[in-house]
């Protein structure tokens, strides 16, 4: 009785420890960056192997590969491959290329040339890779991105799908084009849900993977504008079908087949967009959530605390997307990637607000790739858990939400034009308390130099910091402007910390972070 | 064993009917309305009387008063009543009222010179009230404002406890007076507690109500700029301990005695500011959260559906707070209030996103009051419920959230400059479905006028509308360059409905809202 009792006890602490959630990165491998960076020779299995070997052995938990966007890079029966309409001996502007701008003809071709000749080959990447993952103790899921408009602006580039081409009338704004979302297919069309369940029916067949990850993110609308609440049921309805198409598989396969969604960073502008990712976890139908930006910047407050109260008592792994870029505001300018510090300021202050993970996206090998690419394989060992990173130096940065529902009012910090003597404050989460070294408060100004905000008040939570002078070739940062103010180290906090101004000028306050300095 | 089994199921209907949360109105009186706006004569215990009593037989649920700002308005013995330091028969600049403009002078007096003849007639108003509201079977509740700051701008006001103006140590900013909270007592030093615990007790000893209400947004700001993380379990177990104050008085006065709060809309904002309503309803220590802005304008698009995922799981009552003014954005003048229209058009939204209760906060019987004052008993009786409401002229109004946490990013939708040719969207949440009559999506321009407006295109849900011509004297709304367009009445949602428009001239919107005119 007593050694049965024993047995289920340490079975019991096995399963808590295989269940544990805590720590680590998931990172996703998008549909077209390994086919276009290994061109130019003939690939075999093991080159296909060795993108998956790197990451053994880091913090990934679980490496996502996305087979699509609206063609797929393997030989699907379902959908178009990308090589459909390909001549693997025509010129660059052969039909297939010929709305591709000169200059962008090589880089598509690569991607194409690439996945076809694997095919040809008999090698099937996706089956590879999840083998190969697999066996280095990672997790394999598969991402499928649910309706990807890239180059929607060209109604013939090569990148389409036939099937969206022959349907104008399933996009979802017939009345304008004013950017490449509006020609998102409808999800409220049932020709739109059948479509896009071929292919999670063909994925779930042809791939013995660990989890699908529905991929709403890419690009994040689905609904006609004004119809996005009729979207709840619509998209919940879709997750629950996808969810028994797996159920099917898991007893086929044996094991557990996972299911994962990302969505927009916030519970209202996710409801707002047609998303219910808490009805989805209440009635069991998802295991992993991703919050997340869309793109154009990585977002460093999104409210992991309400996501975790609003997951309370589900078992759903909630995962802190990041996305590559960074700016301060949406015309910042020039075009930065994130850095090693600045992914660890993200990522600790993730991590510190109850993210079970930390979610990669566009942080690949080469190319779409982190700014210090040389620190990638640092931060693949560091950046899932606070103990790997606790002692670094980590960039804490004001940045803003890049996705909102139609007619969702906006909120953006910067830029914040300056007056005389009225005080405004910047709010910046900077995970746990920094207890050595040093920490700067940094502002990038427009407008006012060195002499002038020499004289400005600048206090963080109520305590006056003092000039200690500008900052230079901080990447990523604004080119010029940036000034850094010593912060005592006892005036910070775990959690939010607010930056007050003062200023004594007119002036623009362009960027906004705390440097954390052990 | 049949019949015990049906008492048992017709006992738990009874329960759950007595349970019922749904619909309802709560009202808020404040704590000087009554006493100025009675002046001029000797009140009886009659004239007390008589303002409950027309509360009666209307949807009032909660009728909810306040004895409090930083003074009290009965004879207190832990706090200063509001006729500390008066004169009964000295001059209006006596040395109580001198700091006062000569203009609000009489007013403050009013307010003053009544309280203090109740109390010297033995006239206790609020043991009156209570009383008086329990026997027309609606239930009594006070509401403790919680750090009123009425008037810091002057230092020696009538308004001001004298432990406020002798403990500058204990206000929450010590370096700048930008604004009347940064002179609002620091909830993080334990006298501050201490300060308000003893009119807790105070009010629980004193009164016998049905629940106390602590009113956090008078004003909404408790702690140090950049401090407000470590208030959230400061704020926690001060709750706690009011629980266990009114724990104790309801085994003496046997009868449940509840606890509410009013907090910000937004579950981030009001944990920016230090509050976890969360965590209390989890908890078990509140019974009623009302979430609302804090006073500039009604807010109509407050998140109720999260809310309620929030609470899921808890009794507590959750309430929509709606404020008596209506502005579209920050700078609208001039000052206007809410009318029945408006009020029906927020509180029919509310209900329909799942509040339990409307609150209405500064809509009194005269002066402080809606725009339409003749149509109060009508709001008393309608505001409540949707069936009450339906068939009636209501109007949604785009407004915006006046309160943020220090350094938190703001959404203002409005005013929006428009610019020829380029999209922009509103999204307004109008509740139930129209189903009959007609609807108007109006639009309030600066710098254009109707022979450009009518070349412009407007859209709801992506339905093309037109162009019905301008409105005029709809209050609350702006005075001149409103503009209605006919929606056809299938394009309308229930819930979130979209107004998009393409400008061909430049312009600022300064207004839109949806007329629902059955």
């Amino acid at each position: 009785m007593q050694t049965r009792r024993l047995f289920l006890i340490s079975a019991l602490a096995a399963l808590s420890c295989s269940n544990a959630q805590t720590g680590g990165l998931a990172l996703n491998e998008d549909n077209s960056h390994f086919f276009s960076t290994r061109a130019g020779r003939r690939l075999t299995a093991a080159d296909v192997d060795a993108w998956a070997d790197q990451y053994a052995g880091t913090q990934v938990r679980e490496l996502i590969m996305s087979p699509n966007s609206m063609r797929t890079s393997y030989a699907s029966k379902v959908w178009d491959p990308i090589w459909h309409g390909y001549d693997p001996d025509g010129p660059d502007d052969q039909p297939l290329l010929r709305s591709t701008p000169p200059e962008s003809r090589a880089a598509a071709r690569k991607w194409i040339h690439t996945a076809w000749q694997l095919d040809q080959d008999g090698i099937d990447v996706y089956a590879r890779w999840i083998a190969r993952v697999r066996k280095h103790g990672m997790s394999p899921w598969l991402s499928m991105r649910m309706n990807d408009v890239h180059n929607t602006d060209d109604e013939r580039s090569y990148i389409h799908g036939e099937y969206w081409r022959a349907h104008p009338e399933l996009r979802r704004v017939p009345y304008r084009f004013a950017g490449l979302t509006d020609r998102a297919f409808d999800y409220a069309r049932p020709e739109v849900r059948e479509h896009n369940m071929k292919l999670v029916r063909e994925l779930a067949e042809r791939y013995d993977f660990d989890g699908l990850e529905l991929d709403w993110m890419r690009f994040g609308y689905h609904f006609r504008p004004g119809h996005e609440s009729e979207g709840i049921a619509i998209l919940t309805e879709f997750t629950a079908n996808v969810r028994a198409v797996l159920d099917r598989w898991e007893r086929k396969r044996g094991h557990k087949i996972r299911l994962g969604a990302r969505v927009p960073s916030r519970p209202q502008t996710a409801l707002g967009l047609g998303f219910d990712p808490v009805t989805w976890a209440r009635r069991r139908l998802i295991d992993l959530l991703v919050v997340t930006p869309f793109w154009a910047t990585v977002e460093t407050d999104m409210p992991i605390e309400l996501w975790k109260e609003l997951l309370a008592g589900s078992n759903v792994v909630l995962a802190a997307g990041l996305e590559v870029l960074l700016r301060s505001y949406p015309d910042f300018r020039p075009l930065q990637m994130n850095s090693i510090e600045t992914v660890r300021g993200a990522a600790s202050a993730m991590l510190d607000r109850g993210a079970d993970r930390v979610y990669l996206f566009n942080y690949m090998d080469s190319d779409t790739a982190m700014a210090d690419l040389e620190n990638y394989p640092r931060l693949l060992r560091e950046a899932g858990r606070l103990d790997t990173m606790d002692g670094k130096p980590r960039r804490h940065v004001l940045t803003y939400a890049d996705t909102w529902a139609p007619g969702e009012p906006r909120a953006t910090p910067l830029p914040a034009n300056c007056r005389p003597d009225e005080w405004q404050g910047f709010r910046i989460h900077t995970g746990p308390k920094p207890v050595a070294g040093r920490v700067e408060a940094r502002i990038g100004l427009e407008g006012a130099g060195e002499s002038e905000i020499g004289s400005w008040e600048l206090r963080v939570n109520g305590e006056l910091c003092s000039l200690r002078g500008p900052v230079t070739g901080v990447k990523p940062g604004p080119a010029s402007g940036l000034f850094a103010f010593d912060v005592p180290l006892a005036a910070m906090n775990r959690g939010y910390n607010l930056i007050e101004i003062r200023p004594r000028h007119t002036g623009k306050v362009v960027w906004a972070e705390f440097a954390v300095l052990p």
